[in-house]
């Protein structure tokens, strides 16, 4: 007997014959003994149908009221999903983010899982049904109903999983599995068996699109393995998991990643105090806009005054141009520039700790290629450069074929 | 300061441009101090969209993954609404049945409201915001959703104002109130100032189309006063009150319904036993299917057979019949037929009580109009005649010409 938590997106349940071939697909993989919980997305296009109804209304499309809507989108999958296995002759029950336990902060349109009641969900497998279960919802301690924003379906089969201590959580996806780089862009890229939590978080993190690093972070908190598979075949995908258990171990660097999604900001000639860095980044980090790849120099003449260089994603570019115009007034700083025409490429693996000839072969290989790099980030397991958005593919190309020849 | 109970129904709110419109219709009519709540519908054909989608799934479109999909439809309203409210300027947050401790049994698409827990609501209001709240829905104690069945959301909106303890309770309709008969068929029907509740629930028992009989039978248990008025119009519609506050007391009759969603069944040559009524009208209870216009008649001839005549609504035909096929062989009965071409005339009117005139005169009515009576059945207040379909418009003039002269 195993307890899986398999997950469906919007493109898998987009219309009611899709819906069936979920329903089957999930029952023909079942052992009789399995106890299974599917978690399911909004079918198609239906959130964007909801958005574009609240845009014919108001321009104020956030807040309480957007999730209210939105939440309908997988209330109606979940419910069809349920009268499909029904009618293919197995019990099952749909639920609501609210009915499944899920509790939320308060964070509109972003909200956050703050803990799983599992007692209904339980109770409803032992009595030998299938639960499907709402993705991307949940409910306050105040009892407002929340959306958890991007990668939110995900980030609840993950949640879920844990609440329920499943065998392993499997997330169904339009891919066969996780590359060593971006497959379309990287012909010669490799599918992996298995990869880490922390390895996979850093490359989602650093643009690889398949899974958010929302839910793998959640996977590698409570240690939940993740199968990430293809919907159209049966084949097995990639393992996420804790630890390797194979010969993977072997590999340094497990995967080359790039996010074109980003915008270089350099703020210069700032006046030189305690607290500079903070009062910039703790304004933008109110605004909830992530910073990333921070580099800050001091001036070579005037020791007095200092550029910050940071990105941020593009999306992020308006309400941070308003609030630095601000501080650049209230800070006297000389200027403000953002760059959109940047990309960051990205070499990742957990076998990089104590290998320090993998940054000198990063920028060899993109030397090689001719490509100027602007800044360089690192973590534990990380090596990041941002360069000209126009040379991305070829960056990533060069560096893949440095660390997986042939 | 009032506190006010609307209700707006699924046409009142069919697109986003009506969505607005009911709002500015609500701001326009709220005086400064007073206390607003909504109840909408599904927007239009909502409803019918998702039972199309389910359709299309299975053919088992009952229970209770059918009230999880069709609770959407108001939850999209209410969040719809309460953002035309916000963008013009006015507080408002919706709420869907649950939230407005709207709690029911578990007889799923058809559910019973058993409670309502207020406080939320009222705090809402105390906090300055009109409240939206969802038609149509509720959850049991176990925590599913439910939906109301027929009447719906006027359900919902007197059981609102009744936990509310809210001064009256506003149902808007595309027409501007209650007629002494439908004016469709009645040209020279007359519009009232004021009804009962107790008339205004017979009427709506017996076919007056313009409220469904079960918010009317709350209204009068709670003594919620109900005002019928246009959604297209300022203009004040009719009031159902538990007593007549005007000159209105003088009417003897208040109205002549029509209802041709009728069937006419007689059971034939039943032998007569104890319990024999029993027999047939609880097997039909049990499949919910209502009852009306019974008579019983011992046979002339040979006193230990009966024949017994009632009526039901056409929808029901298909499961009575099972039902009493399957009695016809238990209890050796020796005929079954079954009339769908029979309609329903009625006349309602507290001041009948003590007017024995009011039911010759129906009577005269229709002999002078050559129609032929086949059933009658009689209420402290009302008299209904069953006749043949194809006269109903006839019957209705005739009746209502003789109690409403000129």
């Amino acid at each position: 007997m195993a307890l899986i938590v398999k997950k469906f997106g919007g493109s898998s349940v987009a219309t009611p014959e899709k819906i069936m071939a979920v329903a089957r697909r999930v029952l023909q993989e079942k052992k009789p003994d399995d106890k299974i919980v599917v978690v399911v997305s909004a079918m198609g296009d239906t959130t964007d149908d909801l958005i574009s109804l609240a845009k014919a209304v108001t321009n104020q499309t956030q807040g309480r009221e957007m999730d209210m809507l939105l939440a309908t989108g997988e209330q109606i999958s979940i419910a069809l999903l349920a009268m499909a296995f029904t009618k293919l002759g197995q019990e099952a029950i749909s639920m609501t983010g609210f009915q499944a336990g899920i509790t939320t902060n308060e964070f509109y349109n972003k909200a956050k899982i703050t803990g799983i009641a599992p007692d209904r969900v339980l109770k409803e497998l032992d009595a030998g049904k299938i639960v499907v279960i709402a993705g991307f919802q949940g409910l306050t301690e105040t009892g407002d109903i929340t959306t958890l924003g991007r990668g939110g379906s995900d980030t609840t089969a993950v949640a879920v999983a844990a609440g329920l201590k499943a065998d392993h959580c499997e997330i169904y996806t339009d891919v066969d599995g996780i590359y060593s780089s971006d497959p379309r862009v990287v012909p010669t890229a490799k599918r992996m068996k298995e990869i880490t939590h922390n390895e996979m978080l850093e490359m989602a993190r650093l643009g690889a699109g398949v899974m958010h690093p929302r839910s793998v972070e959640l996977g590698k908190h409570y240690g939940m393995p993740i199968h990430v598979r293809s919907t159209f075949s049966n084949e097995s995908g990639t393992f996420i998991r804790e630890e390797y258990t194979m010969e993977e171990k072997e590999f340094v660097i497990r995967g080359v990643t790039h996010d074109t999604n980003v915008a270089k900001i350099a703020v210069l000639g700032v006046p030189d105090r305690p607290g500079i860095a903070y009062k910039i980044f703790s304004a933008l980090a109110e605004a909830n806009i992530d910073v990333d790849m921070i580099v800050q120099s001091v001036r070579a003449i005037d020791k007095h005054i200092i550029d910050m260089l940071f990105t941020i994603a593009q999306g992020d570019v308006p309400p941070a141009r308003t609030i630095l115009e601000k501080l650049k007034e209230e800070m006297s700083f000389i200027g403000l520039t953002i760059d959109e025409n940047v990309a960051k490429v990205s070499v990742v693996g957990a076998g990089m700790l104590g290998n320090p000839g993998i940054a000198a072969a990063t920028f060899g290989a993109l030397a090689d290629a001719n490509i100027n790099i602007e800044v360089i980030s690192t973590s534990e397991i990380s090596i990041s450069c941002l360069i000209d958005a126009t040379k991305v593919e070829q960056a990533v190309n060069a560096i893949h074929s440095r660390f997986f020849p042939g």
